[in-house]
């Protein structure tokens, strides 16, 4: 029997945490960061963003940026204020989805706009956002501030997308791959480019670095949907069938309608279109995801971008980090059994 | 008896009709420009975007920056970016207002959250407020950058500040100028400020131009809120009372509180702490406000902020640009009777 997939998740970050390691005092110094940033003197934001982004978060954005900058032997301190914009860019995110989402709990732990309200969570993501932008100001880069304003009109606009195709069964896997390179990718390509940029590395390396993030952010939502349906595991675990119950199409539902007989498509069609779920029906929904092969081609799929995002580094010479990042994707895609 | 509010303030947009006039062809490209910047492949976008900052909006902010470009005798086209930046930043931060106020009418039309719902408010909020600063960046001006994006923490600061003393009667006249500061007269100020920024005026005209925004925004928002109980006018309009359906503590009601009798005390109590609201309700709380004196104080203050803001221009040589900019300061407050 498999643990639930927040366990799996977790025991996953090893190759993040050498990355901690590796980059010394860099991520410590971003956390302090993040700490002084989110303070006001307006008591409820710090309450809130402390429960979200406070000490003890993966911090796997803004690792992304500290590890990219080393990477490129940057040696100022512009990419600490990159990786901190990127983490609060991040966590503004997260606030505005879980009140669009109406998620009860997000990676298990009860959402903020469950504790402080839907209004708070709302504003205290307009806060985050806007001190991202000045962090980036600080940083003097009018081009890291390109980099990441533009991934952020992009987010934006992956998410609108994916609210306006909410239980539609119509959507196609071009829809959805645009979604989640919107969404997701996006700001894990802008994490490592911005790193390139500020060490002013030749285009050759912005390219690889921007190309490692973008596959391993796909690698990485693609994983997340697989996991959302319990992966290719047996049990199910707590944080399972969300994607399910908000009615939203994921690669695994998209692919198995594609080969679905007419007693599965109505069956499809009744939980996504019609919104009508019974308690059995996860369970059968994720029993026609695993016969009808598609969670397995989902991962496939993870598989070949994690590939593709290890590959993007042959550019950098051999060392510990580049070979961390590269591990990293691997195990991206090995949290799911 | 008087018109509703609604009439009143559009009567009142005169020297802005002016102000439209003089720049000559700025407000048309910057119009051109934000129509061009709303735009995206994703639908739900442009389509909430046109309700909310369509053709037919006053532009007052967008206004603001350009005049003051053309007062500083800039001659670029960075301040038709940053015009449309602010308009962009005023429009996310409605369109969240909208879900955080939960008001039925935004000065007499429908809110987009209660024809697209508040999902795609958030989110299209977030696209906008993200091309916000695609602009800014365009104009290569990281001094701008840093105060629109310095303004949008304090706009959010000023928001939850707003909301954590919902309902308090015990909020006091300096936390409630604080919050009209911080979400009203900083995007104001910013919106003045850039412009003799772009055009590498010396530090006095900047420090005139911030003060007229600041002092315009605070005089803006104080007639607002005393416009929300009718202004000293006998006949209540029909955008009337949403400060005090929602509970929202405003200059008005804390002035009135000070001198009010035990009697009062538990009437605001009910309404405002008790949220326990009757159809009289508005009314008794009008005629409470108008007796003590409270609405004619708040429109006093707004008064001298008018004045302070047109003196402030006095930096600047005599010209159908700085005095209309004057007129524009003493008809926001005209708008009231």
């Amino acid at each position: 029997m498999n643990a639930p997939a927040q366990i799996r998740q977790d025991a996953a970050l090893s190759p993040a945490q050498t990355l901690w390691d590796l980059t010394g005092d860099d991520m410590g110094a971003v956390d302090a960061l993040i700490l002084e940033r989110m303070q006001s003197s307006v008591g409820m934001i710090p309450d809130l963003a402390q429960h979200l982004v406070g000490a003890g978060g993966k911090r796997l954005r803004p690792l992304l940026t500290v590890t990219a900058a080393q990477l490129c032997n940057y040696e100022g301190d512009a990419h600490h204020k990159l990786a901190a914009a990127v983490e609060f860019i991040h966590s503004a995110t997260l606030l505005h989805d879980d009140v669009v989402d109406e998620s009860a709990l997000r990676r298990g732990k009860k959402p903020a706009n469950l504790i402080w309200g839907n209004s708070a969570s709302i504003l205290v993501g307009d806060f985050l956002f806007a001190r991202a932008f000045n962090l980036m100001v600080e940083t003097g880069s009018m081009e890291a501030l390109g980099i990441l304003s533009n991934a952020s009109s992009v987010i934006a606009e992956g998410e609108v997308q994916q609210l306006a195709a909410l239980r539609n069964l119509a959507m196609t896997e071009a829809d959805y791959m645009r979604v989640i390179e919107a969404k997701t990718a996006a700001l894990f390509a802008a994490a490592t480019e911005v790193a390139p940029v500020i060490a002013q590395r030749p285009v050759a390396e912005r390219d690889a670095l921007r190309e490692y993030g973008l596959k391993l952010g796909l690698a990485f939502q693609l994983v997340d949907d697989a996991l959302d349906y319990g992966g290719m595991a047996s049990a199910l675990g707590k944080s399972v069938g969300d994607d399910f119950r908000e009615g939203k199409m994921t690669l695994p539902v998209i692919r198995s309608l594609q080969t679905a007989s007419d007693d599965d498509k109505a069956f499809w069609r009744r939980v996504i279109v019609d919104h009508d779920q019974k308690d059995v029906d996860l369970e059968k929904a994720v029993s026609m995801l695993r016969t009808s092969g598609a969670l397995e081609s989902t991962m496939e799929l993870a598989k070949q971008y994690s590939q593709d995002a290890a590959d993007a580094l042959d550019v950098f010479q051999q060392s510990s980090l580049r070979d961390t990042l590269k591990d990293l994707a691997g195990f991206v895609v090995a949290r799911i059994s």
